[in-house]
């Protein structure tokens, strides 16, 4: 499939499209960020959830039961789980892990976890990517849902719009272990497995910390006690999901993000063109030739200029 | 001082200049980074030795027992500390250190420190633009030492000719525990501490190491034992050193090494244009209406392209 029958195909809803896009993503490849960025314009619709967390605070468990839960309610959901660490892939864990609960079958939710094997930055790249390619695929609720607290997985959360911070009590990942970055960045706290022991302390030493965090912002806050394997709490989540996603509203703070988004774009088609020049002028033999001028002495920013308006020429012609 | 002076003081190797230039490169500045770039071309005279190798090795008594000896050969050295969590600036742990030694108010070495508290990459950068400046100012031997084996740390020994690895008995960073990436770098192993308890195993262990490595080079990677606050080994480690700069000249790699330089530096321009295309557009209005011209559903490819052509213009009028 080429890039125009993707575009079309993920546009019209097309199940095989999008899973190929995805891949295309995934690879980090040219063709993949062309399709991101141009599928960005018809974008806007979905609500994008974020959800982070430490190792074994039960992530998956929680994405599956408030899939099952969006689902009852008619949202149709998209699932992206951002691994970096992930052995599989094209979706193979969270295929199987959802495939175990009742919603086999169930044309609503579509699933994939991410992998991006590139450099620094393809991840987040990626992800970003991902996600435009899910929301123009016309899911209601897409849930991101990303593994540790890296600057990576933080800066993946930036392109959520509701960001749930998972914790369970009594894993050695208590309060004190939340890394800076990560408490800014939650606009809902869940406390997962709160039968356990500990869940209370939990509660309260996140609150005290909430308490101390000073910013003065007109939402609060809120922490919602889980149990994702006996979907315990799952409504009240949704609940607060729900009023975070009116406050957003309210203040025009959607607006904010898209524009970010778009910003993020235009400085990645900047980049984008910087790589596409070099290995346009390495095929054409005028790199090298230029790397040496720069040797025998020659100034690299008017070097890097010429390059440019050379390649901005050709690539008006191409069109 | 402007950009002009600084140029040509450091050229002339005037010292007040050459201190002035490396803050420049240290803050990550733009006029920093174009005094780099200029000053390259007076490059390619000095001998280029990095020398890392994880905490608590001797790394920086092993540097000062080099320089003092290098000295005694007429060589004249400049020092390059990175040290990224380093709360020091201007070089004050080097001088002190050196001070400490007889070298004192000798004007054939120079010592800085590099702390660059810029962005991921701003400190493999800024090494990469101080080695230029030291190299420019005529010093013969650029000594460059980096703490610890992190990515950063690689990268910056890449701009290194003859790069050695340090390690000492018994501290618990064994062999073992070399970072997959050392080992492959390092042209000269260094056993520094060698009176110690166990440097005759981990010189052993170092050349099984090493012979499993499987790399056909023509280099054989020697193993100097040393005691570097006693001077024990330091004249046969200079050899080691002299051999293997033989060796990169005998096999034109030297040239090899030059040539990525100025693909880098080719690179480093064509990246800054981008940055400096954005603050441009920016500063003239026009960014924020090309992002929300993104949001409108124009192609971010196209509109890059017209920021990208409209600077080009701008810029050339300018000159």
């Amino acid at each position: 499939m080429d890039l125009n029958s993707l575009y079309e195909g993920i546009i019209a809803g097309n199940r095989r499209a999008l899973a190929r896009g995805l891949s295309w993503i995934d690879e980090g490849s040219v063709r993949g960020k062309e399709l991101a960025h141009r599928l960005f314009a018809h974008t806007g619709h979905a609500r994008i959830i974020g959800i982070t967390g430490a190792p074994g605070v039960g992530k998956s468990t929680l994405v599956n039961a408030l899939a099952l839960e969006l689902r009852k309610r008619q949202n149709t959901v998209g699932i992206l789980a951002v691994d970096p660490s992930s052995p599989y892939s094209g979706g193979a864990i969270l295929g199987d892990r959802i495939r175990m609960q009742e919603s086999v079958d169930d044309k609503g939710v579509y699933m994939r976890s991410l992998a991006s094997r590139g450099h620094v930055g393809g991840l987040s790249r990626a992800a970003f990517g991902a996600i435009n390619l899910l929301d123009a695929a016309g899911f209601d609720t897409i849930l991101v849902e990303t593994v540790g607290a890296g600057q990576a997985e933080v800066d993946i959360m930036r392109y959520a719009q509701t960001v749930l911070v998972v914790l369970a009590p009594g894993l050695g990942d208590d309060i004190q272990a939340i890394k800076a970055g990560i408490l800014e960045i939650g606009n809902v706290f869940v406390v997962n497995k709160s039968d356990r022991d500990g869940a209370e302390l939990t509660v309260r030493s996140l609150k005290g910390l909430l308490s101390l965090s000073g910013e003065a912002s007109p939402w609060t806050v809120p922490i919602i006690k889980t149990q994702a394997d006996r979907f315990v709490g799952i409504k009240e989540l949704i609940e607060a999901i729900d009023q975070h996603q009116v406050y957003l509203r309210e203040h025009n703070l959607l607006d904010n993000l898209r524009y970010q988004q778009a910003e993020h774009i235009l400085k990645q088609s900047l980049e984008d063109i910087m790589v596409a020049v070099q290995s346009e002028m390495e095929h054409q033999g005028i790199w090298r030739q230029s790397v040496l001028d720069i040797l025998s002495g020659e100034d690299s920013t008017r070097k890097a200029k010429t390059l440019l308006t050379q390649w901005l020429k050709t690539s008006a012609q191409g069109e």
